[in-house]
């Protein structure tokens, strides 16, 4: 297992690719796992909101996790997702993921049944009380519709509850007061910044390292960025997002579909005009992209010199 | 199986009792069951929210389904939720519940993952095609963030995928429209609100029947309500409806709990306070009520006659 | 001036009448306040939402509630709204609403700048302080974005603060509560709804009276609804509010249109179609319904009995 | 007149200090103006939301623009706030601005009544064709609930009504986004982030300028991070942003206060605290920061270096 100081750095929520009936593509998943790790990525996430873990059966998500990891190999940590409405199946799936070999896992706070902030670090509690592994909180509240305090991330840190945070929540104010408060209490926690188009800004706000979705489709881009920014080298930093801001536009340049279709549904339509996925097949009741949706993907491509047409 | 004109009247949505330790109480469930179809109720809905149906592992689901079925031993029709994050664990559930005998299904949106109306009508359409149950729409945007289509419940009801509609929106101006609507279709659907404080409106609408977790702690006033509704008796529908709200204060006059915890909560609580459960235990991570708040729901219950004190 | 216990009944919001160039159509206005007169309605309601009020300016405030009492000439009680986004202008426009002869001012909480509870109740006191009038809160979050407490408005209505709530939030078990509440308290404020679909159900709940913008169109169908229901006829209640739904659907039948432009200018479009108004014109920015909208409308009014076509 | 291309840099939105009995202290604006002229800011913003322009009757509007803009004296651009509900209110402050020798007016999207793109796009056209002045579109969503679409903007910029953006809608990847159009059509908007916290992750997307209301509190901090930005010292920019971060918590360190009362009460109170302003008094409804709240803002004050204590 990975020791808790290696978790920074970018490390990709990993996409899911499906045969055309909806299998798991086993070959397309390790070729992306491989293509990533060969650019430079410094660790993965299964089973992540771009994993598609909630469209999951249980079955499927172990699967994923015994493909990944295989295909990781030990060369980078490996965290896992645990997301699911309420406490008890949470620790269900991070049972299995420990049982899989995983080197963390993420939760995010309940959801669907309506609690409070006591329930959430309950939540959180429980969980690491269950499973001894790394424990990741996930504040992502376009999905889950609650907003995770910092004082209360920055506590559950201290007491060796929380490893760290992915924070896709979009709040950058909150962002840099969370990474004010984690250093006043000694950095108890790492802080990934779950942005795709202004990593740039997290890391002028002190992130420990990103969590890209479009990372599947340009991880040589982020790894540079990272490394940019560890070489204080911020004109490049500011430069390479421009151009993954640019080949961030997949996700907007389609008709018709909305939300998880439109985002996932782009990354896997570019991953396969890439060569890397088979197909670019979505799990029901989700529509894969066709048609003229396909080459404005493909256009951006080609604009952000990722294809050469 | 109860034949589709069957899904009318009071159906309550059965709160799930627990031991101390957080097992399934099936003495108490049974005991519940009994006294709603004594006090004249017309169906019983498992695994509904208030039945803490995502905080359930899929083996407690088994359980409480295996349970409530045997208890209502054929005297009234058992719809069950298949509610969970996308379709294809909703399929997975409904394939249990029918092999466990339920007489319908009930499912959500999806939630988590956004999507958009042509995922929320796939989503209903695979279960369908899935599971030959009875299919009910459950709309509950204040846990699934989506509010479900007026015109889009109509066709689907008219095409035969869905045969009915619990609307717990709160969204009462849309809910006659529904009715109107429904009525100029034919009436395929059989429509029930969720309310339990302006049920006597929803009647006023044309609602088919009612599914008021309350009605797990006091049945037979729903069941009267119900039965004056059908009689043409306004008076005594408002009356009751009074009364009946004065009796949900239960749910706001608590201190320190939000949500579930404060609704299902003081449900959980008045009925032990009833002597139909052993407990009022929670689902973690969420507490159960004590010390001033069971004083506070016990007050209410004498206020409303339901305790002699 | 009239007394305080006047205020029950149907008292419609009075939809501003404006000539082709946006100048106030004072013949109009007059001619739909008298239509509305003569058909029962209780009292009459300017400078509401449906009366364009935060499109005016002030002098246009001022053209409007001149027209508008001048026209009643004390036959009904006039209430005027000194909607604007804090307290000082508040203040303002009910000085001048006092000095031109209204009976009640009707005020929202502070909207624009965010505060909370306590700066709602201190808007209301200082209104109440500067200006000697009855004063009714108006709950309409959907504009205002903010839910009014019932407990804080009872409690503003037993010390004398309030005289009344008018409430659009579409929040139908709070309004049930706040009929409770208050009718525990003494009754010291008179309710009013602002439904136009669910009105019945209000009625049910124990509502004063009915604040209904449709009552511009049809001022007759909701006064003969209010008898009906004083009468304790409830199936006249039900049946004219099934009739007065499928009226309401003028305001969704269009296309393009949205928010105010889609309801307050079907209002407009039907008063022009039954005569009543010259135009159907709208306040900057603003666009009136036209062509196949327009023919939209009429086909509702047609079916709705209100038109021969 | 200040030409177009002077707007850029750092341009406070100036905080409006009153006397004890609530009159605008005259003597206190134009002390803290030529403080910030002294410290370097390029530009002032009278009657945005942090001069508490919806809380200011018509005369009150009239008198801050007058004092703020004699005060100015011509050494910086002026922009002025014509912030209201709709079209017609707001053109008649823009008028009122001409008047008083505004360079420019800054309006953000109707609000109160509900309305769509269309009437936000025609609202800006309104006011720019009723007066000749470069137009600054607010975004502002908080409190406007809307959020302004880039493309919108940017082809109102092309066209020339827009002459700009000020960015408080916290959305810092619509930010990023918002930049590349802009400069994709030839730049023809200034694009300011109304960011205090982040400011420097809005710098690395290539922001014009910044409207920061802690900038009346320590102007010196901003313009020298402004001056980093220009040389591209980003070590620099980050570590006087860490500073500022650390200064914002006078608004969070309160107790009790929300909103307005809690962001502008901690900014009157620290110009208090440092001698700029004679009192913290805040406009009805909202109270003025005391006590405890006092000491909290002072100890930020101090930690951060603006008071010897």
């Amino acid at each position: 297992m990975a020791a808790h100081a290696d978790f920074s750095g970018v490390i990709p929520p990993v996409v899911t690719p499906l045969t055309a009936d909806r299998e798991l593509d086993r070959a397309s998943l390790k070729r992306s796992i491989d293509r990533m790790i060969d650019r430079g990525v410094h660790g993965l996430f299964l089973l992540g909101s771009s994993s598609e873990v909630v469209f999951c059966t249980d079955s499927r998500r172990r699967e994923i996790v015994e493909t990944g990891i295989e295909a990781a190999a030990g060369r980078v940590p490996v965290l896992v997702g645990v997301i699911d409405a309420q406490t008890e199946r949470m620790v269900e799936h991070a049972r299995a993921a420990r049982e899989l070999g995983a080197d963390a896992v993420v939760a995010t706070a309940p959801f669907y049944a309506l609690g409070g902030p006591d329930e959430i670090e309950a939540n959180f509690r429980a969980i690491r009380e269950e499973v001894d592994l790394p424990l990741f909180a996930y504040d992502l509240p376009v999905c889950v519709h609650k907003k995770l305090d910092a004082d209360m991330l920055v506590g559950l840190g201290s007491e060796g509850v929380l490893a760290g945070v992915k924070d896709s929540s979009g709040d950058d104010v909150n962002f840099r007061f969370l990474v004010q408060k984690n250093r006043a209490a000694g950095s108890p926690l790492k802080l990934f910044t779950g942005h795709e188009v202004v990593v740039d800004g997290a890391f002028l706000s002190g992130a420990d390292g990103v969590v890209p979705g479009l990372g599947n489709v340009d991880p040589y881009g982020y790894v540079q960025q990272y490394k940019a920014y560890r070489e204080g080298d911020w004109d490049a930093v500011a430069q390479i997002q421009d151009r993954l801001a640019l080949l961030m536009t997949i996700t907007s340049v389609t008709e018709g579909a909305v939300g998880f279709g439109a985002g996932v549904g782009a990354f896997k339509t570019a991953l396969q005009l890439l060569g890397v996925f088979e197909t670019n097949q979505m799990p029901r009741p989700v529509r894969a992209l066709e048609g003229g949706n396909v080459e404005a993907v493909r256009n951006v491509l080609v604009a952000a010199g990722m294809l050469a047409r």
